[in-house]
């Protein structure tokens, strides 16, 4: 739409798309709003659209996605969880632990976490165990806990949900949803939190190639919901040095393709502890709007995960020197934008 | 339990168990019953139950698996798939279009599919597309087309289910449930099926490690369930020559671990049509307990996958050689038991 | 050329082509004899040889392989092993230890190995070890011993040369230069084997591409030595379940793509003695023109590898149900033939 | 050995070592000499040498690696490199163009990589080239210019060998010999460049494991020659927005287990001109000891990897924006060190 389109007209061309039998997805920007037409069978005539008021161009977008695509939205999208946002300047850190122990393990690590300045906590209430006998979270008395937590220390709740019941429950307790590595590709699961209001994060399958994850976003957003932030957790390789391998030069790749913002999740990505910090500098350096990062009091006794866990000194120990490349960062940017 | 053992102390034998607050998995043999146990937080002292009446020896299972596992059941498990059985001396043949799409189409080779002697038969009703604008399947109309399938031509009903949904649909419509490669973590969807009374087939994941597809399918026999059967399908490599790399050496790795049978998809694990037949062969030779084929009246027609679709030529072809295979591979067998 | 072009023609045009400054490459078949020609900084114009005398037609080859490709000879190549063949209608067994040791153990093996038919003999003098501390083999003393294997058993000689000495030696000694998949893409090393008179059995790289993999014959073969047996002998993924895992949908793709032969390794594709069988019997079923296999009269006494060896009864027993396989697939080809 | 140890106890360990038939590897370091024992069949007993004159401590090192492992050494290996050095406190920045081409090229790109400050200047002049049709190197006539290189702006030379020859000419006109991924597991050749006195650039094999990666260095360490540089550039992966997956995580890993140094190639790792400067930022970010990076006057003419290749610009933003980040992880060292 053209930058000083009204509402009657963006809302006249939407008329005009669900006339037609299709799908309009309207996604405001700072400038402008752009519309996205989905479910249309084949391609349909871009000069349909571009004599209708207010319309500035009509794009056929061919690639296999449409919505998550730059073509269709060219500036970056800034999504907004709870009260603070991802994707626009400054880094999203998001820390808390594996999964939701006690109300004293949480608020520990959630005191810290809100000290450090960071406005996002994470903590898993439903957990996704490889096997049937680990411990496999402690379900809405968990999310209880982390409503506590954005009541007493602020905080924004990111939180995994594994299925409909577990979707509507984050919903209601939490401030984002987010769906884990193995169901990036659990269809139905995506179709059902794209029909939700809270944004989500998704994070990218294990053996996801960069189309398929991209197309895992198109799924929630075809739905109607267009607040997803993606995520690196690492891929599986040959390399047996770290649990998973992170690839970094994913972020690049999507900042090229998507107005999504992209988080960096070096716990999970390294499974090592004294991996977690170079990795977090690493995912910054390379352009990521945020991190998500384990912490727990006493890495040792946690349920889930403790090898890869930090303690709350070593999490101080690295947002500080992620804040710092990430400020080097911005200095750059604005010398280059000067330039 | 012994040989000999009764109704009731069997009965008994589970009733300690629950007792305890663990549960009990009774697997009837064609000699034996084994009794799994889980629920366990620790190791429990194997002695509590040995002098039970009828108990004829108590094993800690101290791998990650119990109910998958050949320590707990040494003889195979034949499941029973509507009227015939996979695991046992035949080779079994599941064969049919990838996505149910008309009456003609999928009765054309449900013909054909009768004729050769083969007594499954597969056909999607639900279909994981990466794409949420590619075709999604018919849905329950999808299904009962299957179901007409089963009255008119005696073939059991092998279809794949994503959601909980879909899994009540497909049990009262089909035969056996599959879930598929990128649902093999899903494991609300895992326990799901776990409590229904239909067969499971079970597809390994695109990047799952023998561990966690011998989880995975633990994952639904923990619920009850212990009618699965396993289906290797190719794994994500980094070779491009075929859609998948087909991992045949998970074969005999299954066969060594646990009593479950296994079966090979040789249509998704290759993706090209001319590699079909090959792979089938490789796969009935390395000492699967059978097949599932994708078979369409007019490949290059297919809304879906038709790059892999066999003709019904092809498919008379392909069942023809690997029928001689698995006749030679059992003549051998015998061989080999006389010596 | 034409199918009675005579000598002077065929030598006529490789010498048009060595006036223009490019190399011809004869590759005489049954029928008729097709020249490659290489060097060509870009494409030719085929018209520029469609008029000598002899010349059927000339075709531009624009995939990046040339000598290797079917559209440059349609036919099958046999390859000549001392006095026996690869790639013509029975299946090539090659079989020994992995490296040779003693007199008595080799002689122990080549006696079995003699007796079950194998035209065959494997055996390592100068072993590629992942440590420098790890044996090394024997060097010419090795070579020296298996030079007297083929003098009193018949056996031809199939062994590893790893640099340039190496290979001067295994020239001297064997009949048939073995290239390891670390050296796959050691193009120095695959030059130099180009210029000498005996096969080459290049084995693919444990991450090599199909591409990748015909690109390393293509430079033994743009050296002018056109007798190359490939070899798959399983590629790295994720998997931890066997050593490698076994890609034999490579099979059927390097038989489309090329008229070389290839056969197949399932000691070192699978590293586990259990699966070598079930593995060799589907790289037969698949359609390899031959395997080998590593034999040893004590696998848990072997230097090297011992736990993927088989023993002199499972040698055996393998080499049984592979022939039965084989044949199978003869007579199967046979009715297609005669249909 | 002892802190005080002299020139000749050292010497008589030594002695005693070589007497029981093993080889002694003295690596001298600010502090402190280790003398590693290699070529013992089995253990020794330490206390054989724990009595001698100036020995500290006598450690079995039962890993598979000996001469790597900071278990000898604990200090970090700065590396000379002409009249420069790696593995200290500067971050290495290796700048040139992927092949040697013209002088006019070599020298443009040399005058901007010595006056960004650079001390090193990279091209090769024999080049492993998947197809054996492609430009192979300029061979000795491209040392040639690099050796003026050298001359004309005081830059030390790293360049490729491929084989023994090209080790001795690399030897001759370079300052660093750089053995390709491709080559890793070469282990006649890493046997001949640990026989020469130039220090060694080793690169990861695209599938190398990191155990591998260390014993490939081993190897080169075991003939004497310890000046050995690692060099992470991307694995093989299911990946396939990048040409490779530039695997970070080996950075710390390495860091941790040996004390070589170890740089970073997003060029090769990544393949994509727009991934270089986000991956060099990650890999210094992560604590790489230095960059190699393509660099050339015109990446769209270059007859060799001109995608990935930086344009002189691009390389002076490079550079500026990695020593920001260097000089922040600088500053946080020495607060932690003071902390």
């Amino acid at each position: 739409m053209k930058a000083d389109a009204t509402r009657e007209e963006i809302r006249h061309v939407e008329e005009i798309i669900e006339k037609l039998g299709f799908r309009p997805h309207a996604m405001p920007g700072a400038a402008r709003t752009a519309i996205g037409v989905t479910g249309n069978p084949g391609a349909i005539d871009p000069t349909h659209f571009e004599n209708l008021p207010g319309v500035s161009e009509a794009i056929r977008v061919t690639k296999p996605y449409k919505l998550i695509s730059k073509d269709l939205r060219p500036e970056k999208s800034v999504i907004r969880v709870g009260n603070a946002t991802i994707g626009g300047d400054d880094l999203a850190m998001i820390a808390g632990p594996c999964a939701v122990e006690t109300v004293d393990q949480v608020f520990t690590v959630a005191e810290a976490v809100a000290k450090s300045g960071a406005k996002f906590f994470r903590g898993g209430a439903f957990k996704p165990r490889t096997s049937p006998y680990a411990f496999q979270g402690k379900g809405e008395d968990g999310l209880k806990i982390l409503a506590e937590v954005r009541d007493r220390y602020g905080l924004n709740i990111v939180t995994e949900a594994m299925d409909e019941r577990g979707v509507d429950l984050v919903e209601k307790y939490g401030d984002c949803i987010q769906i884990g590595a193995r169901n990036m590709q659990n269809f139905s699961l995506l179709k059902y939190v794209g029909q939700t209001r809270k944004p989500v994060l998704l994070k990218r399958g294990m053996s996801a190639t960069l189309e398929e994850f991209m197309l895992a976003a198109e799924y929630v957003m075809a739905e109607g919901n267009y607040d997803v932030i993606l995520c690196e957790r690492g891929i599986r390789t040959f390399g047996n040095h770290a649990r998973n391998t992170m690839d970094l030069s994913v972020i690049p790749a999507v900042h090229r393709l998507t107005h999504l913002p992209i988080i960096v999740d070096p716990s999970h990505g390294t499974g090592r502890n004294y991996m977690v910090n170079p990795l977090a500098r690493a995912g910054v350096a390379v352009g990521a709007d945020g991190l998500i990062i384990e912490v727990h009091p006493c890495p040792e006794e946690a349920l889930c995960d403790g090898a890869q866990a930090l303690t709350l000194d070593q999490y101080a120990e690295l947002y500080a020197q992620v804040k710092a490349i990430h400020e080097i960062l911005a200095k750059e940017e604005m010398v280059i934008a000067h330039a």
